[in-house]
């Protein structure tokens, strides 16, 4: 079998793309131009529109959110006074994992990269003065997502629109939660179970309604493969349909609204080839084993986010021409909807200017570059075409290998996409550091300079009050609400929960009873329990040739025992696992405390082990906050000297101040194994 | 025939694309596939190399020119350290037509878009610790091109370089300036004599150096489309092919040193094509035409560069996606050497981050997304194949009528290609104003942000200077110089001119002697004469519907008169042509002294015609300076009355202080039409 793509050794990729990328005369197999189909025809390799752009431009739909609901609402009216066509929101992690902004394990990350929704008053705030039975709406929610759409039903039942009319998406796609992302509430079932009473209910009440987004976008970022990234994807696509077929539903009724998200990397020529391969698969799988009879049910409609893996916090800017060519890519592959990141992404969430010029680049590719008068126009290419057939083939054999396991739910359960997706990611941070996958300002033309520019900084200062804010504002809405009303919502949403019952009904009137997110969270705990990461450890395959080279160069003197944990409800956990492997490559130590741990655990459990260094990886939140929390708990415990250290997305001003609060070390941006080795190294030295 | 391309009318364009831009089994021409050939074969339309990019990745070769010779040496040292891997240098337009700093002529012009060439010293200045050896350096230098390259070749000289170790490329396309740049120095014969000089000398005595660079991007930047842009070109290039043979130079010696040089426009596949087709057309000409044997005389080698008409100077940050897709097409395309514009170059000569960013867009593309390793991706795509073929057809046709006419040096004296330039400009501006072609910020989602970022204000504020400077060091150099030799020399550079010898030997001695550039043109216009434009009016289309009722609508109560003229050397016309036929439209009486005046010699005119109005078109230069400079004329000549208006290119710094020099108004970046007719209107009514 033929591999495509970047994670492959540089050999093997050089010879396989010396086979795809070349044709002449006599090595044309001309059949598969014959095979290939019509846009609009079975099966959609082309797109699913016979006429493509010129029917229907992609919806340009940003991802946005920051602060509270109003901050929100306000960048909703900027993105389409701009020129948006469709809205996307972004919530914060507090959200993300069911919790109220009160709760403790939230410090440090109430609005920070997403907005925070508690009540469904913050929800009528969110969409204050927004035509929601005009424009769409996206959510990107995920463990919670039936909950947030009660809440976003109740609101619309406030304002009295009927909810035939509104129109939109919810992510909602919770096997890719457990398998990449890793923000989740309820054990794999039940998560699934959720996802299945929202799909019936929006296929009984609301036709517009796109109840789930399967999503690889996460498995991708998270390490994967582009043949991985579809291939879990559409196999967590394929149990989603069994699943709701079982529940009774037949399948026409339901798929024309399954909606697909995926990523959009660097490779520009494999991931359009991705996107053709996914469609052609979906149309396969729905004709011939769902027995689908709609055409519409065959179609992977897909939204397209470029990759945030890919921006770089050093030389800011050129995120911009690395956004530019994924948009581009991803118009070429097909897309229905697509969002840009902001060229300051990786420094905080979007500013304003950021988020204009992330739409002006779609606006740019439709109206000024004539590629939307196209359809299809790479089709038919040797190249593009082969090369859609090996991802295709790729794909599919794990897509075999996931059925084998029982299907996406089984194999998530004994861990095996994670394992997968973990030994990817570790590949291609070997070969991030052999050079070999190179990234402008990181790897090559290195570059120290992650200065914020002036106006970013200017605006995420005016955004760090929002957690107060938000816990103050709770505490009103907790105080006024009718109290009664409340308990008997939550009571009657238990009771349908033991029973097994499609959950919605229950959840709109908990959510219009202005029962907060936190509640409604653990009020379906108490009977589902909570999800419990398995199979944390794994065989990492062996480090490449400049990676032992750096470990046996830097080995310590002293076997340092260091954890590593994450802050708070973060749950990126891609450098956690590469770093863990390599510091015991190096001879020290290395543990990890599990995911979701309040600082106050992870201070304990450092103590317990006895730790000489705690690690903490920020992702999402506020460094500052992590680390002073942390201070204060290990000064609690008379493990003052332990030392601290980070690595991650930081602002230059968080940077700046992190040596007050005890830090001794912070590498900001995607620093080089080496560098954390020189730094580890001279440390074992002094302990 | 098939047109192609975003001229068209609407109608015509979408019929076209119908026809072009989809295929399905069974409209495959199948046997086009077969035609294609491989890449690195004759006839090249997939490549010149058989490997691309695998084998050489494209020469990121960056324009760089400002201020003083030691200014630009800094630039170029920080483009080498940034990653760049040729060198090219702009020059200023005193430089570019031939003048030195002191002349009245030059005034606001000097070192302001390009960097100043005096002598033989500033030469050196420009290239101090360079390995000029191993770099390889591109000259845009036109008219006085063999004058400037002798000052490149005596620098190398006094360095101990062999010539035979020089590698590089002149622009030297001169029948490309009487078309469309409008720098100029000698008549149409004499012009095309000095190229074939070079060409000649080269072929001798420089075998890795490419005397000419035989340009389509000013062509197209003046208004062509994609289709005449490579007709103009190639038939410019047949044209200096003819006449060097005609000199007795055999073709195998020359045609393989010979480069060209194409804009990269927005229409992203219509550029694609027209790169392949350009070859295609080309590698017959010169097999069947020429009857060259090498296979390297039959390359069309090309250094691509974005197109600068597409930067919009609204939301200038928007320019890094034009930028990015851009050079993706010219990678595409097959380019073999690529300019990628800096994003700031619509506000002034280009600081250093917004150079660094153009790098980068350049590293991006050829290091993180793989397309390096592919050859000729889209290559057999129905698609392409059939668009490069349609603009092969169309480009063949308009070479043919270049031929009936006598070739290109005869068709330029006709102003055959002049008008058809200017009648495919007319059309585009109509399109923008109709809003056909969409340019964003400008046309749809029009910005006022016009404002230069903090840090290209205070690049510019120090640029400032160098006029005086520069004025003062040839000065000094003009005393210090053996003052006796500068006169042998020039004598010695004369001789040779009456007798029609190759003058490269005089004009290195020249250079050598530190003669000037003024010095070397004037005693070469005293035998050859110097160049006047003809055929300056002519018949322009009507104007589509749009414009016409913009017309209509804002009709004058009074014909005003008003002179449109040019600052200085400026000979960037395109907009003043549009103007000119609008304003009559309107019911003025419109008026141009001609390029090249002298802000005296238009003072001089418009109180000779009595107009009410002056309006200065800025693209290059100082605004300040010719608003100055005309007001004090004008009250010299008792006019200070006459309204003062302008457009154009500008800092918003400058733009701050034209109220205080007396300008009524001044429409900066790309105004509408409709925006002007207005201002007029109002003026009409008050006179």
């Amino acid at each position: 079998m033929l591999h495509c793509g970047q994670n492959l050794k540089e050999k093997e990729r050089k010879s396989m793309l010396r086979e795809i990328g070349f044709y002449g005369p006599g090595t044309i197999p001309i059949d598969f131009i014959e095979k290939l189909g019509n846009p609009g025809e079975y099966p959609y390799t082309r797109g699913i529109y016979p006429d493509m752009y010129r029917q229907k431009k992609p919806t340009i739909r940003e991802f946005a959110g920051h602060g509270q609901a109003a901050d929100t609402n306000e960048r909703f009216e900027l993105i389409l006074a701009e020129g948006g066509t469709g809205l996307s929101t972004a919530f914060d992690l507090p959200t993300l994992m069911g919790r109220d902004a009160d709760e403790e394990i939230c410090e440090g990350q109430v609005g920070w990269d997403g907005v925070t929704i508690n009540t469904v008053a913050d929800m009528d705030k969110l969409f204050l003065d927004i035509p929601i039975d005009k424009v769409t709406v996206s959510m990107t929610i995920n463990a919670p997502a039936a909950a947030i759409w009660a809440m976003y039903l109740a609101s619309a039942q406030k304002r009295k629109i009927p909810f035939a009319f509104l129109g939109g998406t919810l992510q909602n796609d919770i096997l890719k939660e457990y398998a990449a992302q890793k923000e989740w509430l309820f054990p794999e079932e039940h998560g699934v179970k959720l996802v299945v009473d929202t799909i019936e209910y929006a296929a009984r009440h609301l036709p517009k309604w796109h109840a789930v987004s399967i999503s690889g976008y996460h498995i991708r970022e998270a390490g994967a493969t582009a043949a991985e990234e579809i291939a879990y994807t559409l196999a967590s696509g394929i149990e989603y349909v069994y699943r709701t077929i079982k529940r009774g539903l037949d399948v026409d009724l339901f798929a024309p609204n399954l909606s697909f998200f995926f990523d959009l990397h660097n490779n520009f020529f494999e991931e359009i080839a991705k996107l053709r391969a996914a469609r052609r698969i979906w149309a396969k799988v729905m004709r011939d084993r769902f027995c689908a009879k709609k055409g519409r049910s065959l179609w992977c409609r897909m939204h397209v986010q470029t990759a945030g893996v890919t921006l770089t916090a050093q030389e800011p800017h050129n995120n911009i021409v690395r956004v530019a060519i994924q948009a581009l890519a991803a118009m070429l592959g097909g897309a229905q909807s697509i969002h840009t990141n902001s060229w300051d992404e990786v420094l905080c969430t979007p500013t304003d200017e950021a988020v204009r010029t992330a739409i002006r680049t779609q606006q740019i590719l439709q109206d000024e570059t004539g590629i939307c008068e196209f359809i299809d126009p790479l089709g038919g290419a040797p190249m593009i075409e082969d090369l859609t057939n090996h991802i295709e083939e790729k794909a599919l054999a794990e897509i075999e290998q996931i059925e084998r396991l029982g299907g996406m739910l089984a194999a998530v359960k004994m861990g095996y996409p994670q394992n997968q997706i973990r030994q990817s990611a570790n590949r291609q941070e070997q070969d991030m550091e052999s050079g070999q996958i190179v990234q402008i300002g990181v790897n090559k033309y290195r570059s120290e300079d992650i200065t914020e520019p002036e106006n970013v900084r200017k605006e995420l200062e005016a955004r760090e009050e929002s957690e107060n804010l938000q816990i103050e504002e709770l505490s009103r809405t907790k105080e006024s609400r009718d109290k009664n009303a409340v308990s008997r919502a939550l009571d009657a949403l238990k009771k349908s929960a033991v029973k097994n019952q499609n959950l919605m009904p229950d959840l709109i009137n908990a959510a219009s009873a202005q029962a907060s997110l936190g509640e409604i969270s653990k009020t379906l705990q108490d009977v589902f329990g909570e999800y419990q990461e398995k199979n944390r450890d794994f065989a990492v395959p062996d480090f490449n040739e400049t990676v032992s080279k750096i470990a046996e160069r830097y080995r310590l003197k002293k076997p340092l025992r260091i954890m590593l944990a994450k802050g708070g409800l973060d749950g990126h956990d891609r450098s956690i696992n590469t770093l863990l492997t390599f510091f015991r490559k190096l001879g020290a130590e290395a543990m990890f405390p599990g995911l979701h741990c309040s600082l106050r655990s992870v201070a304990k459990r450092a103590v317990e082990e006895d730790v000489d260094i705690i690690g903490i990886s920020t992702h999402i939140g506020k460094p500052p906050t992590y680390f002073k929390k942390l201070g204060e708990y290990l000064k609690l415990f008379g493990r003052e000297d332990i030392t601290l250290i980070g690595g991650g997305i930081i602002t230059s001003r968080h940077l700046k101040i992190l040596p007050e609060l005890g830090v001794k070390k912070f590498f900001p941006g995607k620093p080089s194994l080496e560098t954390i080795a020189e730094f580890l190294y001279e440390e074992a030295k002094n302990k």
